[in-house]
């Protein structure tokens, strides 16, 4: 295992978005950053060498830029207070990751919605991650609405991001059970350890080529 | 395990609601028609006798309504043309369950919408079984929604009937995993196994009076 690179291989490149704590940034460091894979029991031969090259946060407090600073990864802050519209400062976002040579954009607990101006620079190369199992209880509060609907299981998705709301093609989903002494924060420990594993087995299926489009039906997410 | 009833204890009677094939009138059946329970491994001591006391459907060729004849169990044919709407429809029919002094109704397959007049006379005591993990995915067509929008895990909810659509209380809920070479009916298939399942051990916590509604949210159903 660790094969070294062929000539002319150049590691998957991801750039990540960000706005509070960065646990899934964390979790994408440990699992895949620079061979972090290669030491993965789990990793194939057809496993290729994924770089965090770039972590973007709208916040400049936010504690993930200072998980990417411990482990030498190169940030960069675009608080939306500084551009005269989303669209602006969409695009000098997206202008920053196409300089780090991104082929990937991972919103990993980004708090703002991306514009359709964003998504056409990376054309099915924003995935996102959500703490339910989608559709049900798309937004912003999500584990909270689980609990008040009085659901009895729930989940994470990894998502393809489009122009809705938390409609786009499913990559991976995994049902988590909801159990009836589950306060909100208790239910949300056990899907943040869900998300920490489904968020990097989907880079890492992107990585290797292995995800693409159903022709018949572009919903559907074929894994090979 | 079978002791004979204490004098005065009667049987938990289900009346339930079909317009096909049966086969989840089938499941309550074998699982739990007068005593099945009993000879189940699961059932614990609390276990009280639980009897199919009518089955109706809107439908007169309904193959359901041969299941309950082949065994002894009575039924009525309730046809939507016979009546001038659908609230004279369901008081009828809800009559008719009163004469049998039935203690739940189940919606197992019934594909009509049950009118509030009807719910006001058994009062959180209609249960229906839906084949998704609601709120994903409600309606008419849950299977096929589900392919359609390339979601990779679906379920089956059981949830008690309130006005909307689909929209009631959840029971129990269970995960369906979606493999990537399924169809509407390979899903179908493997979501019916758990059906036949989920009904019956719904129906059991029932009787057995193990289900409540948590004061402080009316939506969420306690199981003891």
């Amino acid at each position: 295992m660790g094969a070294p690179d062929e000539a002319g291989s150049r590691p998957f490149r991801l750039g990540v978005l960000i706005s509070g704590s960065g646990s899934n940034l964390q979790s994408i460091i440990d699992r895949l950053h620079k061979g972090a894979a290669a030491a993965d029991a789990g990793a194939g031969d057809d496993a290729r060498a994924i770089e965090v090259s770039l972590v973007i946060s709208d916040n400049v407090s936010a504690y993930g830029l200072k998980r990417a600073q411990n482990n030498g990864i190169p940030t960069a802050v675009f608080p939306m207070d500084d551009y005269a519209d989303r669209v602006q400062h969409d695009l000098a976002m997206a202008d920053e990751l196409e300089k780090h040579g991104v082929d990937l954009v991972v919103l990993a607990g980004y708090m703002l919605i991306v514009t359709p101006a964003f998504l056409e620079r990376f054309p099915q190369a924003v995935i996102n991650l959500h703490p339910s199992l989608l559709p049900a209880f798309p937004g912003g509060t999500p584990i909270e609405d689980t609990m008040d609907y009085g659901a009895r299981v729930t989940g994470v998705t990894v998502h393809f991001v489009d122009a809705g709301t938390d409609t786009g093609p499913i990559i991976l989903q995994e049902a988590v059970e909801i159990k009836y002494n589950d306060t909100v924060e208790s239910l949300r420990e056990r899907i943040h350890a869900v998300e920490h594993r489904l968020l990097p087995r989907a880079i890492e299926l992107i990585s290797e080529g292995r995800v693409s489009f159903d022709e018949a039906n572009p919903r559907f997410v074929i894994i090979s």
